[in-house]
């Protein structure tokens, strides 16, 4: 850092316009970028925005135009998390288990593992090749972590969880906690032990405090490639397909199940036992009570269709007219009749 | 591990059916059941289920029929917590203070007690027999801290917080912090200093990274055998009563009061002074801005009684035919006046 | 402690009446104060409540009336925070470094600076003077924290982060996290590296396991004064004014921009990119999609003005009425229509 255009022309393999001399000290969003910032345009209607920026340079799609020095991709996004990467300053900790972190007997240390300052890794448990633990996580007994598997700092995994290939876990996740199940009696609850596992698969993200309980008895398990973010719940028995996206602060309850490539925007809340089919959408604060079919877009509580529910939401604003109407139209007939019996 | 039939028949003290030698390796959920694996019905319909599962036994209640080998018992969900007892691979840490924890002057701890790696005990805390502390906890100063309680790890208690015996706590939980108050002055907010406390009585159990707030002044209290599931807030002042449910991701204002076994579902929010009575629940989502009766259901925002919730919400959906009706009577109507001068 | 009313009076500032030598042990929320309490009164109405309360003596506004004994003050509720202050047993961690806290190079920290067991500074971070970080915190690299930050126990702040002055942290709360945000490509989602900062300006108070996002790049600022609860989700490049207050469980998503002065009730969520005007008021559990202006009160799904909102749900509850009535109405026009063609 920093770099000149044609370098970053070259690793973002775009064709360049302008001088290729000039240098670019930051990247920078495109409502704040000012002198020496590279900045991103991702849609043709930004243009004029970008235009008049503050950009000494522009990432932009083949075929659209500008009058700045500017290189021009295939694919604006992916040569984003190109740039992005070429101008982070984030490092991660180097190979090598801190002389702090407690490691029990029968763990098993694949190479180039990093086990920060102040971890605790249980009896039994295996780490993979690559795997970085930051700083300050616990990690239990007869636990397998897969290969280049980033974990924050300040993660909890209880025993007994799998966590596959690629994985990144943030800060204060909860992976493998008891799920909420008793037995009610008289004069109280019995808790159920919950001996089931949590399974991970490869290429998951999982968020900032985000609490994933274990099984009762089988599997939690999380498909692959399906990217959790901060806050969420998911509860135990849940079984979560392949590529899926679940927004902050979600509730998923006991024993659901959803497909692949589902998407739960923010604060979604899921009744227990409920499915959710492949390629389906839950909009944001949705209450979901009953299944929804593959290829759907639910919303409202109880969830329904989405467009159904938008319909249902407009006339609810015209309600105190329908009421007003109501009254005119009663008025009225009250008139004929007494019209009908004065004729 | 395994387990003959017998055996297990024997341990739930129940009526054995079948064969007695037969060996079963793990317990599992009915739908996932396989040979060697012992399964749980409790509920009769869903004998057939059980039936052309791969469950090589069942755990039943007396009086349902089955063709398969059996343990029937009298209350099959007590034979369920008893048979996953003995299924259990997870074991607790034994007792004895690591070498790293780091005890505080004034500090008591009972007899075989286990504190963790990397623990804090704060200043004149109290820690009753048998009580387990897993790695990297925070306990604060003049804590008390009852008999057989269970605190996995990474865990806060800020100071001056009183935990009941048999209490279990969840990683991330964090108990004590301030209250959310403040007084508004020109041009900002004044902190409200928090000095009162939180009290835990016998048996609650929290889940994982809950929050449970210090009292202004007085207390926040939670009453014995309540149980409290993953990231619920719980504000300043709250009082609960005994043998509550609350569900995950529920928020719960500054000074509410709840009564004896509510219940309270998932996502569901109740605003500050509200009272809500005993045996009443909550719905999931629902947001309560009124004192809810004893033995109620309610649901909805604002929450109200859940028949009467219903009722509307169904019709809501019959709101576009409302709409729809009204433009046709008064097209009805407007003829019948036509009709009527022109006569 | 305890205090005579006269001493107390003296540090408040106020008026006494009454006999100045009586002792107080406790400040006490007035429907629980007994013998030996002090207890505080914020509202006129609440006068016949203290009245026959158990306190020996009441802070009150000049004016007010009270056969007890009794401290006169302007503003009960400034008076409230210095009498919190001077009952309060709580007392903050001693300056100084703890022998275990690990620091790593390139670290600055200021005077009296006090760092907490088993906290980890990482490189190149700037420590300002007062600053106490209880123990078991984590600290990314190249970050500043200003003066007389209160960081409690199991924080986590990423890699470049900005703390300002007299900011305080609680337990478990996660600053600097990756955004949520993915490229979808044909069978999964790429990450976008988050390679921007977290900025938190002088006075912000953050709540015990908050998450507060980094940048994708360029900065998520939260202004001077805010106020945020527990359990609070704030997503990469979200803009918060000063002095806003933000309840618990609030999920804030990304690029949202909210002005000063503005308070977001518990449970709300705010969609992505929305701008939030200076001095509105967001209602518990609202779900904003669209711009809010200023100086509003918005509540529902979709947020709507307040006002119009509660007259649509009120409605909302005739709407069983409304179905009726169209019955009858169409019967009558049935009748009416039928006794035309008879006439």
């Amino acid at each position: 850092m920093p770099f000149t255009l044609r370098d970053i022309a070259r690793h973002l393999e775009g064709r360049l316009k302008g001088n290729p001399h000039i240098v670019l000290h930051r990247i920078s969003p495109l409502e704040k970028a000012r002198e020496g910032d590279l900045a991103f345009v991702d849609e043709e209607k930004l243009l004029p925005l970008a235009e008049r920026s503050g950009a000494s340079a522009l990432i932009l799609k083949e075929g659209w135009e500008t009058e700045k020095n500017a290189i021009y991709v295939a694919n604006p996004r992916l040569a984003l998390i190109k740039a992005l990467e070429l101008f982070s300053h984030r490092r991660k900790p180097s190979p090598g288990i801190h002389p702090t972190a407690i490691i029990e007997d029968g763990v098993k240390l694949g190479e180039n593992v990093s086990i920060g300052a102040y971890c605790y890794i249980g009896a039994n448990t295996t780490v993979g090749d690559g795997t970085i633990i930051y700083p300050l996580s616990y990690i239990g007994e007869n636990c397998r972590l897969g290969k280049n598997v980033l974990i924050y700092p300040r993660v909890t995994i209880y025993d007994y969880v799998e966590i596959g290939n690629n994985c990144i876990i943030h800060s204060g996740a909860v992976i493998g906690a008891d799920g909420f199940g008793y037995v009610k009696i008289e004069g109280g609850h019995l808790k159920i032990p919950h001996i089931g596992k949590v399974i991970i698969e490869d290429e998951v993200e999982i968020g900032a405090n985000t609490t994933i309980d274990r099984a009762t008895m089988g599997e939690t398990r999380i498909g692959r490639g399906t990217k959790i973010d901060n806050l969420v719940q998911i509860a135990h028995n849940v079984e979560i397909g392949e590529n899926c996206v679940i927004v902050a602060q979600v509730g998923i309850s006991g024993s659901v199940k959803i497909g692949k490539n589902v998407t739960l925007a923010g604060q979604a809340g899921i009744a227990d036992h409920i499915e959710i089919g492949d390629n389906s959408t839950i909009a944001a604060q949705a209450g979901v009570i009953g299944d929804v079919p593959p290829n759907s877009v639910y919303s409202g509580y109880p969830a329904r269709p989405h467009t159904q529910q938008m319909r249902v939401l407009a006339l609810l604003q015209r309600l105190p007219e329908v009421v007003e109407k109501l009254k005119e139209i009663e008025k009225k007939i009250e008139e004929i009749e007494k019209g009908g019996t004065e004729k």
